[in-house]
């Protein structure tokens, strides 16, 4: 079969691999229908996170169950089912407590896990998954209509992840919320936002179709400022004291700065942009303001069956996010676009 | 009239001052009953911060109206009264969210503020009080008894600091809650704590008579470990993932440290620990175990609402944190216990 593999900074390739194969009894191998490229893929790509040897990469899929382990209950042959950026058993202490993202006997796609073997990367024709009752959700009805898919497959990742910056934030009806960053999470946030009630919604944006996207979904206002004057923006527009939550889904020194300074005081950042090498948080600026920073790696697989229904009756449609789509062949070209931001979110199908 | 002045380091005295005057017509002047030392008040008496020129501390009283400006609506003369650590005028926007410490007109005790005037010091016979009718609280029924005065007191600062804490953090019904800091304040967080709901609430605290405490104020376990040992203990008590909140008092390093590093994947610390010239807080390690971080000082002029029915009726008795009562003229001898700690906290009476 036919699977990414990234060999080095740059240079992605698509090569013949072996077929999967059931290991561990509890395993499932999925059959992808579509997977994604990931903004924390281009750290390798990059170079910022090195490539000792060459591996399968990718870590947001969506398919069809070809087979699955005597021991797996659940999951069968034939269901289309989303598969989270992690793997877990949905029934530890932390997964009941809707930490999926922390299950005590979870695992990483493209690395190996005691008790669930290697687990291979995303972006290929098919993959073993580990722990598959507790790491997939399963979409009723079997495989959907062609034009569901990538709403489907932003549960794996983009979705939940937005979701989980407005959670952590506590946005509730009547909320004003500001978000940072315009990429397929910082969209989907604000999806996320609206669906949660917020009264106003602010996308902090420079980019026309980004702008126009987060329009569509739901965000009341643009503001294209930044930094300092981002923030007197955002001061103003709220009678001075600025919105009650402000959602970081960015990652850098300067996205979490502004959010921390635009919040009023006793409001909340929600954060879920990956911290690039911090900084650290000025803790004596939010005691003095109270505001609050919660979030961090969204535990995905437990937000699916709160947001699949919405997908599949198109209330939401964090699918348009995906503005370009390749098959997997080309997939050194998804990468491409998404490193030279000439693309949102790319779609790879086998 | 006689007053507490800071001179310098380790250096307070009881003088004579000029009687205080109503000036804004916004004002009140109150007899004080009662009056406390804070543990913020020991950075200018070890030198910590410094003392430019002799002046009147203290920013905790509880006492009796005497006379009001013209402007003052709602507070009386005879009214006995809670002043909190901080002026308000409980109507602006920060106010109505519950912010009163971040009021867009409030001012602090021992500063000027513009249209507030210079607002004196409270460890004295009497103290102007600007903006009367938002600062202060009124105690229904006047001259409460005389065992009430502790308790009522502790509303005007620790009480309602401790609360801030366990409702920054969202406990609630049933959660699991560890402690950090066992001086007025972190017992004081305790008896929040337990009034919100919480089904299991660690101290952490090796001095005997505050464990006592701890235990009657609703603590059900205390731990005298500290740092890697005390995360050790929460951990293990708490099914090997540690508590869902923790509750930072103290406003150092390593209380934060530990108060990050032991709550539970996802969990929360409230802080009001002042952070004492940071650390900054670590953005990756929150990122990576969704641990968030909400807090700082506290409203607690809106908090009395809540609180002070529990006082007068006996269901609470944070002023059992009071372990020392001495009369005003012996001031320094209060500033000593609290710097040695063979007090927890210290009352002063005109």
């Amino acid at each position: 079969m036919r699977a990414t593999i990234i060999h080095g900074e740059r240079d992605i390739r698509v090569e013949d691999v072996p077929d999967p194969v059931l290991s561990t009894g509890r395993d499932a191998i999925v059959r992808v229908v579509a997977a994604c490229v990931c903004g924390s893929d281009l750290w390798p790509y990059r170079g910022i996170t090195e490539v000792a040897v060459p591996k399968r990469i990718g870590h947001e899929f969506v398919g069809v169950v070809e087979e699955v382990g005597d021991a797996v209950e659940h999951v069968r042959r034939g269901d289309f089912v989303i598969a989270p950026f992690y793997q877990c058993d949905s029934t530890c202490l932390n997964c009941r407590n809707g930490m999926t993202v922390h299950c005590r006997h979870g695992g990483w796609w493209g690395s190996a896990t005691e008790g669930l073997g290697f687990a291979d990367g995303g972006q290929g024709e098919r993959v073993r998954v580990p722990m598959a009752d507790g790491t997939l959700a399963v979409v009723p009805g079997g495989l959907p209509d062609d034009a569901l898919i990538p709403g489907l497959l932003t549960l794996s990742d983009v979705m939940g992840t937005g979701h989980h910056a407005a959670v952590s934030a506590g946005v509730t009806e009547g909320s004003t919320v500001a978000v940072v960053g315009d990429g397929a999470v910082g969209l989907c946030a604000i999806i996320a936002a609206k669906r949660l009630g917020a009264s106003r919604i602010v996308a902090m944006s420079r980019h026309e179709p980004r702008q126009a996207l987060a329009r569509e979904f739901g965000a009341t206002d643009v503001v294209p400022e930044r930094g300092d004057a981002g923030i007197a923006r955002l001061k103003e527009m709220f009678d001075g004291i600025g919105p009650d939550i402000v959602l970081e889904c960015v990652g850098t020194k300067e996205s979490m700065d502004q959010a921390l300074r635009s919040a009023r005081p006793g409001g909340q950042v929600g954060f879920v942009g990956v911290p690039n090498g911090g900084p650290e948080l000025p803790v004596r600026q939010m005691f003095n303001t109270n505001v609050g920073v919660r979030g961090g790696v969204a535990p995905v697989r437990g937000y699916i069956d709160e947001l699949l229904p919405e997908v599949l009756d198109g209330r939401i449609q964090p699918g348009r996010v995906f503005d370009l789509e390749l098959p997997l062949e080309e997939a050194a070209q998804a990468y491409r676009a998404m490193d030279e931001r000439t693309a949102i979110k790319v779609m790879l199908r086998p």
